[in-house]
C-alpha cells in the first residue's frame, strides 16, 4: 500500500467524471484519470477494478439501501408498501446528488456497453428486492413480481426525474409511478 | 448469392443449437456450425450476422407479435388488457416451441454476455409495448408503466414455465403473473 491519500476515491471519481464528460468515456484512459486526480494508476486500481467501475461503484450502495430499508419495514406491511419505503429512501439520496446523477446519466446513455451494464444493475436490484421479500415470508411469484414492479417504478420515475425541468424531486416521480402502476393494474388508462 | 439451399436458416439454427449444447457457446465457431449444417460459411453470414444472432433472431418476431396483437386489441380496451392480449399470443408461440425454448435457455443462462443480451432484448420489448400504447393514446407515464408491467409479468412467467415439471402451459403462468401483479399492487401478500 502507498501512502495515505486523503479522499483518493472521491478525487478519482471527480476526475473520471470530468474526463468522461469532456472527451467521452471510450477516449478516456485510467492513466489520464489518475493524472487529473494527482494520483498514481496504482492508487486508481486500489479503488476501482477498471474505468467502468467508477460509474457503477454506487450501485452496491443503492442495493444495500434498498434492501436494508425493505428489511426494516414493519412485518405487517404489504409487500408493495415495503418496496415503496425502499424506493422513497433511494429517491432521497438521488435528490441530494442531482448534478452528479445528471452528469452520469449523460455518459451512460451515450454508450451502448454502459446502457447494457445499467440494465444488468437494475435486474440485480429487482432480484435483491425479491430475495428480501422472500426472507419476509412473501411467497413466489408475488416476491418476484413485487421486486420487478418496484424496479419498473424506479426506472420510469428516474427517467422522468432526470429529464424534468420543473424542480420536482425524485420522490414525487416515485409516488406518481406507484400510483400510476396501481391504476394501470386496476384497469385504468392513466 | 450462391445456389438456393432449402431451409438453410432452419438447418443452421438446428446445427448451432446442437453444437452450443454439446460443446458450449464460447467453444463453437461459425465454421463448425456451417459444416454441421452441410452449408458454407458464406451461407451462414447471409442468414446471421454472427453466432450470437442465431440465439436472438427470434426476438424481432416476438416483438412483432406482441406489438401487432396489442395494436389489434379493441380501442376501448384498458392498457393492461391490451398488454395481456399480447402476452397471451406470445405464450401460445412459446408453448409450441417448448423443447427449443428449454435448450436455448440452458445455453443463455450459462453465459454472462448472453444473459446481458437477453436483458437488453426484454428492455426493447418493454419500450415497444410502451410506444404501441402511446400510439393508442395512452399518456405517459402510464404507457411506460404498462409496458414495464407487461415485461415483468412475461419475465416471471417465463422463469416459472421453463422450470415447471407439471406440464402447465406458459399461458397459465401468464395468467398467474397478471393476477399476481394486480394483487401485489392492490396491497396483497400473495
Amino acid at each position: 500500500m502507498g501512502r495515505w491519500e486523503p479522499n483518493a476515491r472521491g478525487r478519482l471519481e471527480q476526475a473520471a467524471m470530468e474526463l468522461y464528460g469532456e472527451r467521452g468515456y471510450e477516449q478516456t484512459t485510467v492513466t489520464e484519470i489518475a493524472a487529473r486526480a494527482g494520483l498514481t494508476e496504482r492508487t486508481f486500481f486500489r479503488h476501482y477494478a477498471d474505468k467502468r467501475e467508477v460509474l457503477f461503484g454506487g450501485s452496491a450502495l443503492l442495493q444495500e439501501l434498498l434492501v436494508d430499508t425493505l428489511a426494516g419495514a414493519p412485518a405487517t406491511a404489504a409487500p408493495i408498501d415495503a418496496v415503496a419505503a425502499a424506493l422513497r429512501a433511494a429517491a432521497a439520496v438521488f435528490d441530494e446528488r442531482r448534478e452528479q446523477s445528471l452528469r452520469r446519466q449523460k455518459i451512460v446513455s451515450a454508450n451502448a456497453e454502459l446502457r447494457e451494464r445499467e440494465l444488468v444493475k437494475l435486474a440485480s436490484l429487482s432480484a435483491a428486492l425479491a430475495e428480501s421479500l422472500r426472507a419476509r415470508g412473501v411467497p413466489e411469484p408475488a416476491a418476484s413480481l413485487a421486486g420487478e414492479a418496484g424496479i419498473a417504478v424506479f426506472k420510469v420515475a428516474f427517467e422522468g426525474w432526470i429529464e424534468e425541468t420543473d424542480g420536482r424531486p425524485m420522490g414525487a416521480y416515485i409516488e406518481e409511478g406507484l400510483d400510476g402502476l396501481k391504476a394501470v393494474m386496476a384497469g385504468g388508462r392513466a
